[in-house]
């Protein structure tokens, strides 16, 4: 006996192909003694449509997963807030699972987490959705997922994804600083781990290269995505013989750690010294001077990844239906705020001694 | 035929209640060929052991919801972490919801919520733990819930409850000014739905009148728990013609913004003005200066709530083992840090004309 589709479900039901998929995706714009008439031709024509919708049969609705190791606060909040405005949209609920990407067992646990849950897919954040044996693994197991990195383009590699040009927008925030007059600019890194800081550190290389200005080694200082390192590193770089004028930090907590420590070395931030961030996140607005910084639309993006997911998921609960779904690339963009400004000549007296 | 006992379901599987127990609640220590004997044995017998245990019988963890309405990244990852942690020891997972506190709909959506997605139980946060009648409607229709609430006691309301004593730690904040030589001490307020705000009003009105100071309704401002309104009450309380020498924000983010508002008016903090919130949020140690505060154990409160929440579950679903359960008290502890200083004295000449 050949295998039951959608179309036997909707016949015998006597309804549209669209109606029979939102009672699979469970949306709850259906009437409920349609739903009931759907749902009994599913259970007679014993209509499965695919491991991830078997379970709406009994009327739970799909749940998916955000995966995310992240030291920032305002950005898991970013990126939750997204994912939740597209499972809203669709009735689906959200669990969220922290996790340790450094993590030998990682894609066991995260497989594991997918499966006992009988999650319907996982949106994975940096630094997990940029490794790929990990991403490979998930696959191979059959988990469904989407997602969030840092790329200049569609890396096309058969694996949905949002992916955010990280490499453009620091080109931008190194050559507004040159622009000023800047020429000794410190660079603060995030997570090594993160392609985000790979990229952003690639397009202040590139920048300072454009321009003809040497880079030296001394004003690059690694570190992670937290307030802390970027106090610690700005204070490596202001105790160098001859210190930066401006500092680029590869997020706004760093910027921010790096504010408080020009503040704490008696600085006025910009006229002594220029501090930009990246991300525009609430918190470069709530530091004082207001951070300049590469505008990135965190909430929309995780959205986005959301909605890819979703709308793969529902493609495989219909495949009568394929939905158009696409790799999508987001761009920030500069922000000038407080505090960058132009490079202000020292008088030769108050140089230190060399 | 009587109804079967988890009793029953121990002796056919020839296993101790507790490990009945630990395969009912899903816990991750049970041999493969024991859950698989107990699950067989919870089969033949037709054993339910109530509602919210029944889903685990296909194998599916306990999911816990945890519903919140709160414009504070910082205080919602740590409520997140803390309830995490309690699900982590568990095997629990966690959806997140959340809500706007002001909708007239919301005991329907929260119930829905819950039900829809089989939830075992929601941890509800202020303001909506704070709301008698939608904790009352959510118990009636079967939802089992932990509230987060501000309160000096345990309301032995017959709701479990973990109790933040906010008023206690709001007077010491205040002492803590007063004794500094403070007598004109600003308060901005937090969300008026916030049972904490009222509560943190309580502990600053009544350590002035303990220490014989005139309240000025003046100085006291209407807000919300948001850095804008820290900006904005405190550029309103500096505008006065006899502005404070000391500003109490009721969180950290509010007191934040009063900071960035006194730098944007020139005033060196402490010096000029002394600045306090509430909570030791990461926030309060990422400005410049750190802020004097009110620790708040925000992960360990909802730790607490999330456990308690558990083990009722737990004891539900097996009534065999009461396990006893109580309801805890927090209090908050000061934290004396850079943004609260002596009151200085100014000279008459700097007075403002009156």
């Amino acid at each position: 006996m050949r295998r039951p589709t959608i179309k036997d479900v909707a016949e015998r039901a006597n309804v549209s192909l669209k109606t029979v998929s939102r009672v699979i995706n469970n949306e709850p714009s259906v009437l409920h003694g349609t739903r009931a008439r759907v749902l009994r031709a599913i259970d007679e024509l014993d209509y499965e449509p695919d491991a991830a919708a078997r379970n709406l049969r009994s009327g739970t609705p799909f749940v998916i997963g955000l995966v995310y190791d992240n030291p920032n606060p305002y950005h898991i909040i970013g990126v939750q807030n997204g994912v939740l405005a597209a499972c809203r949209e669709t009735g689906f609920g959200l669990q969220i699972h922290p996790c340790d990407s450094t993590s030998p067992l990682l894609a066991d646990e995260l497989a594991d987490f997918a499966q006992r849950s009988r999650l319907a897919g996982l949106v994975l954040t940096a630094p997990m959705s940029e490794r790929m044996e990990l991403v490979e693994a998930l696959a191979a197991r059959g988990v469904p997922l989407v997602r969030i990195i840092a790329a200049t383009r569609d890396p096309e590699d058969g694996h949905p994804c949002v992916y955010v040009d990280d490499r453009d927008a620091a080109y931008e925030i190194t050559e507004h600083l040159i622009q000023l007059g800047h020429q000794r600019i410190g660079f603060l890194w995030g997570g090594l781990a993160h392609l985000s800081s790979t990229e952003r550190y690639a397009g202040y290389e590139q920048a300072l290269a454009d321009y003809n200005i040497p880079l030296d080694k001394h004003l690059v200082v690694p570190g992670d995505y937290t307030f802390d390192d970027g106090f610690r590193g700005a204070r490596r770089l202001l105790a160098l013989r001859e210190p930066p004028t401006a500092i680029f930090g590869c997020n706004d907590e760093i910027a921010a750690g790096a504010l408080a420590a020009a503040k704490s070395a008696g600085l006025n931030v910009p006229y002594d010294l220029s501090i930009a961030g990246f991300e525009d996140s609430p918190f470069s607005r709530q530091s004082w001077p207001a951070l300049t910084t590469a505008k990135q639309a965190t909430e929309e993006i995780a959205r986005h990844a959301a909605r890819l997911l979703i709308a793969r998921l529902r493609q495989d609960a219909y495949d009568d239906h394929p939905m158009p779904v696409h790799n999508q690339g987001f761009a920030p963009q500069l922000v000038v705020r407080g505090s960058t400004a132009p490079m202000r000549p020292r008088p030769p007296e108050s140089r230190p001694n060399e």
